[in-house]
């Protein structure tokens, strides 16, 4: 079965569809003039990519110094044994949402990982999706 | 237990080590001006992360148009239902080493997901090494 697996490109619809069946993913951003990931929890809201996170982390401190942060988020479901599942690669503009959404009804929440309280909530607006699911050939 | 996982700060040479237990990681690097991710399977080899690729595929692309490129490689372990587990951040430069392996002994390989050829070897040297192991605050 090694080298059966085929990648079947996804709508991006559906791939985005899919960002909505998992908890976390990871964030690359440029800081400091270097690629940087983390990885993240998150929510999707109506289209956007919802993380929370906290005020003095990396992710959180270029957010808020750069408008219009260019970012990618990947996540993925695969399964340990098989190797199948399927890949989504977002590539979008983060912003610092925590204002805004103090004063809205709050909507799906992400389950923080960590016993810190997490105080900045970051939306990433996608732009472009693609997704792969990974498949046996046929 | 949502709120009582804590993140206990690993020992760079042990959270190396770790990038040994799993199979696949994702590299973050800059292409067009943009960050990317790329989903990928890894080995590690004397301490360097060695990723199997092809060719035509945009990190492949980007690492031979920048010598001494800049990457992130982020690879985690975490279990689904008490998401314990560990992440492993690393600063890294992303070199093409195709020619140099032909003619060395093959060390371990790189599994492959997919049903084509993997053409490019692209070592990763870490210069920074951070990870992460998520427990249960006691």
């Amino acid at each position: 079965m090694e080298n059966q697996r085929v990648p079947i490109e996804l709508d991006p619809k559906l791939a985005l569809g899919l960002l909505g069946h998992v908890e976390f993913g990871r964030v690359a951003f440029v800081a400091n003039g270097l690629p940087t990931i983390r990885p993240l929890n998150h929510v999707m809201v109506s289209g956007q990519i919802i993380v929370h996170t906290r005020h003095t982390t990396a992710f959180a401190q270029t957010v808020r110094g750069h408008a219009g942060l260019r970012v990618a988020y990947q996540a993925d479901e695969i399964e340990k044994d098989s190797r199948l599942g399927w890949s989504v690669l977002v590539s979008g503009i983060a912003g610092d949402i925590t204002d805004k959404r103090r004063d809205e009804k709050l909507g799906p929440q992400v389950r923080s990982w960590m016993a810190r309280p997490l105080d900045t909530i970051i939306a990433i607006k996608p732009l472009e999706v693609t997704g792969l699911r990974l498949t046996i050939a046929r």
